[in-house]
């Protein structure tokens, strides 16, 4: 492993979805490893810029200094963009025979790791992209990984940068919608992102006071959701508001529009359609639905996201200077801790059915379908 | 027609989709004419307050006082509800043998005026609502209107409140999509309310800086879209936006999925898709749909409508006092004048294709489709 | 000690200044205890409901029920009203001979929960309200506390809520004054809330790029900042912004306006004017300055203050209906526990100069005057 | 007059205070001309890049390409810098006997124009700037003029930039004040820029909701918003909000703080302090003071501002390709004239006190001081 004393040249990566805080993280890193003598630089899409030399005419990296991450911290996606076609460790490219072979480019990029002499490497991305970078640390490149997700569905870290801001636009889109929906005495549906783990739903359903809420650790029955709401109408609301994970499933499962697609990556929006299907003839209230998708991902990141992303990407040099590697920078309010990448579990922090929130839940009233 | 020194007890009400600034109208309308000694009832939802006593079993006027309506203003939809249900002159009803027809119950309406006591009428609505109230006002009961359209297609006034506030969610949702469509190098294709007219969309896409608006009024080539965007991705730009209102249509026209339907009522989300899908085989991009639906109707009316409502509102009870009544208030910058509403066409409001906002957005390089 | 099981009726109490979140924790108290059937009412303007009958023709006490709490999660302020006049511990009182003295009246708000059958008492506020509830725990009422204070200023909760509300205004102001300072090649300082402890101004003079944060935790010396500032602007920047505590102090100590006013409760916004006379001999640019003051208590919580509100709400109840008392709810999160409200301490706290954000702060080559 | 056809190069100025929607000004002038194949230049920190060479090492004209202007719309400033020190055809030099004198130094510009082979100029600024502009259109330069001003107080142009998104945080700020002011039964006084007209604090306080507001246009009396709170309060309300703009005077007129400094070019935030300390005599409620200030001034213009903007950019260019000079473009909603610059008057549009907004204020019961 090389030591502190030979660092003089980082790189940055960012992987997956893009997320509300990416630039903040960037900045951070960038201004934090400059004021050590420190060489940054940015590898393009992911890790595409270190060994698809094609794509990038004017070269894969980009060279990062104080004037080029100066105004960022405001900015949402990644200056560096990013992608979620090809993991380099199962890359699609074509066999001699002509069908697709999944091939393991990891030497490859590592390879281009020594030839631009980087020192180390700062890795900024959720569960997969954590662990690609893992892959590089036990090659011998030394890895600070820094945790993203918008879904808040990482394990080993109370909170990270994204969730905020996207659960800050989830709540304003439900405020925008109850008056409307109120005037009109419908029923609108809301679906959130959140395939696998129900955080964003939760939190902004509560937050911004919906009826209902539908996320994927509790399947629903429409029949209960149905009869919650009828109750709610006879005694005098006229309105409603449901809030659906794009995860949320049905308790007799198979129906479920999602669950048919698992294997592909991209989000389908079915979850609002097939439960508003469902809940029509069982209502006697127009029902709408809203999709809220990319709108989520997008935005200048919330102050709190900001925060967490600045002090992730100090904390990450800081860490380096100190001499460690092979580990991620959590945050355990108020603190900022190490946790080693090998114990970044492949398993999701899913919502746990008692956990304090949901209980908060329960005693405002809110309907989970079970 | 009453004359205005027998004007003791007013009426307001609300018709069609909701739009924010609904309540300020309300609230100025409501302080004006009891600052005048008037008496002022709020008709519930539309006019059925007035005719269908079963659904309200409180009564089917509100009571509007101080008190009713201080904190309004910034609060989206009507307090008086609405409805685009069941239109008063041709109201679908259950005849002898079973069949439906549509009847006209504007004389029982008529009657619940008298039977009130209501001297005058404040009619807020869009085209089909004004038109409405122009019938009461010809059977005897003097009324104002005042214009309201989040699509910005009525005629005879050069603004009105609710599109200011929809164009600009419009815009900062473009904003937002920016950083993460440049992250990921993806074609987002947004899509905004407007089924006949492209305002919205015209004015959010430029505002958001689009690369290209698609509207009802210009027809469009997917393949002049495609070679555009293609040439832009030539010159090293990696990303674009995309707008297109629900009423926009290829040139073949018949392929369209919103026109198949446009007898429903319903907004159908159909116009982003069918472009998307058309659009995919022609470029070398990701495509990734937003629909923002009812997100452009919610939310707290900007400062521009808040005032063009109070405006409005004051300005109605102004028009009752010196013995106007047949007449809607427009705004013609900087002032508020009365048109009769027989003027007030059936025609809408549409794009002008030779209008100043229509040239800004070519001088700007936008591509129109066309 | 009351047990649990006679619990039927609970009052709430907000005081000392408003934050956004007070309603969102009066939302969940209320329908949470509604939801157990206990009765809640809400007492106005502090405890001046209980003891002050003369102020309150209509009573002292709101009853609180569904419909009064259903639409308050968004509402900034407490629909209670609060006050900072008169600590009812020691409530100023004309004497026998025309001095004023103050006088403990603690006994007739006891007086006053007997009376109205109060069998328990939620208890929001800051430092010295809480101390004040722990007053009538020792008397024999039980009492949760809940911590509020926009200033992050309160011991044994990692966070509470507001503070995430007033920081983010406060960033959002910064981003603002950007653009403007770097357009006229000025020096723009601005003010925020913070007497004491400088957590607003630290989290957003770094979310939102400051050049230079001064809080009262780490006296400043101006000479320090000019020859920072002289050599951002020699190194080619064109204009700095600088984020000033009310609270903040030079070295030299005894000259600020602040700390002479010291035992006045009222905010005086004396930080930012003095540091902007001290600074303009020794810098070549304009300074302008701006005040936050009140616009940071104000506004709708964001999600963040909303969820933490009304998890702060239901988990009184549920400590309540365990037979806890003399308890406050805080936030050690993910979770929500209890702490006894003698450990409550009356010191505040501080910025610890070597914490993560701070360290954060000077990586990123923040000025801290020092 | 130089012909249209001879036009190869142009310039931009932006001058005197600095307003959102300049940026989006300039990225439409320079797309639009360079769309035509016209080189463009922009002017740094308003003529000085033209004649103050020292101050720029790197040259005082910034080549404008569709690179430097895609990503501006949205940004608050001026990316060409501007200044309000220093009025070129006045400017403060030092005599031989070293007094002040001021000194015309025109001819220097037009020299730098000549030198720059500039063809036309684009001068975006308010009535100062514009007049400024016109003596070089005598001189012989083409000039197109572009109305700015936060403060609408332009006549001849029916609205322009920067006055939609002052107004707009005005209100929100009005907003964020109205809970908290409720919660402490206070009197919150907010002072708005607007040294000679009311047209920000009119705008924003009607729809903000607030019970009083002083304009420079309606000298006010103490006694009578004394008058009119104190009825309010003994009415029942609990707490007031009073708009002030920084030029407002009282009736006895010599008193005023602001008017002794009338020289000046700075705000000075009397206003507010003066009349909060008449008003407290007279009332019985604490009274908090808020001052925006340069808060006004910054952040991402609206979508009206954007539009508005953009639209003038791409007409000023219009109308230099017609043929047209010495003009102003102006907003006739909904179309743009050009406006000769000779009629561009030097007098301010103040608020007619008779003017449809006012009347709105007062039938709402709003409270002006008179």
């Amino acid at each position: 492993m090389k030591k502190v004393s030979s660092i003089k040249k980082i790189a940055i990566n960012t992987g997956g979805g893009d997320a509300p805080g990416l630039n903040a993280v960037i900045k951070a890193v960038t201004i934090s490893a400059l004021n050590r003598g420190w060489e940054v630089v940015g590898i393009r899409e992911g890790y595409n810029g270190l060994f698809l030399p094609e794509k990038f005419p004017d070269g894969g990296l980009i060279n990062l200094t104080y004037e080029t991450v100066k105004d960022i911290t405001p900015l949402g996606g990644t200056i560096l963009g990013t992608t979620n076609r090809g993991n380099p460790l199962r890359f699609p490219m074509k066999s001699a025979n002509g069908t697709i072979v999944e091939v393991d480019r990891s030497d490859e990029i590592m390879a281009g790791f020594r030839r631009n002499k980087i020192d180390a490497l700062i890795a900024i991305g959720g569960d997969g992209s954590l662990s690609m970078a893992n892959v590089f640390q036990k090659k011998g490149l030394p890895v600070i990984g820094v945790p993203k997700t918008i879904d808040n569905d990482l394990e080993k870290t109370v909170m990270t940068f994204g969730f905020d801001t996207a659960v800050g636009f989830a709540t304003e889109s439900i405020d925008r919608l109850h008056s409307t929906a109120q005037s009109h005495s419908r029923i609108m549906v809301v679906e959130m992102m959140g395939r696998y783990a129900g955080w964003i739903s939760l939190n902004s359903g509560i937050s911004g006071s919906a009826d209902v809420i539908l996320i994927p650790e509790i399947p629903y029955d429409v029949n209960v959701v149905a009869d919650f709401l009828n109750k709610k109408f006879e005694g005098g609301k006229n309105y409603a508001i449901v809030v659906v994970a794009e995860g949320a499933k049905s308790k007799e499962g198979s129906t479920s529009v999602i669950e048919k697609e698992a294997g592909k990556s991209e989000r389908l929006g079915g979850a609002a359609e097939k439960f508003a299907k469902d809940l029509q003839p069982l209502v006697d209230k127009e029902i709408r639905s809203v999709i809220l998708g990319h709108l989520l991902r997008g935005g200048s990141p919330t102050t709190f996201d900001r925060l967490v992303s600045l002090r992730f990407g100090a904390a990450a040099i800081r860490a380096l200077e100190e001499g460690h590697s092979g580990i991620m920078v959590a945050l355990n309010p108020p603190t900022v801790d190490y946790v080693p990448l090998d114990q970044v579990s492949n398993r999701m922090k899913f919502v746990p059915i008692d956990c304090d929130t949901m209980k908060t839940g329960r005693d405002l009233g809110i309907c989970f379908g079970d």
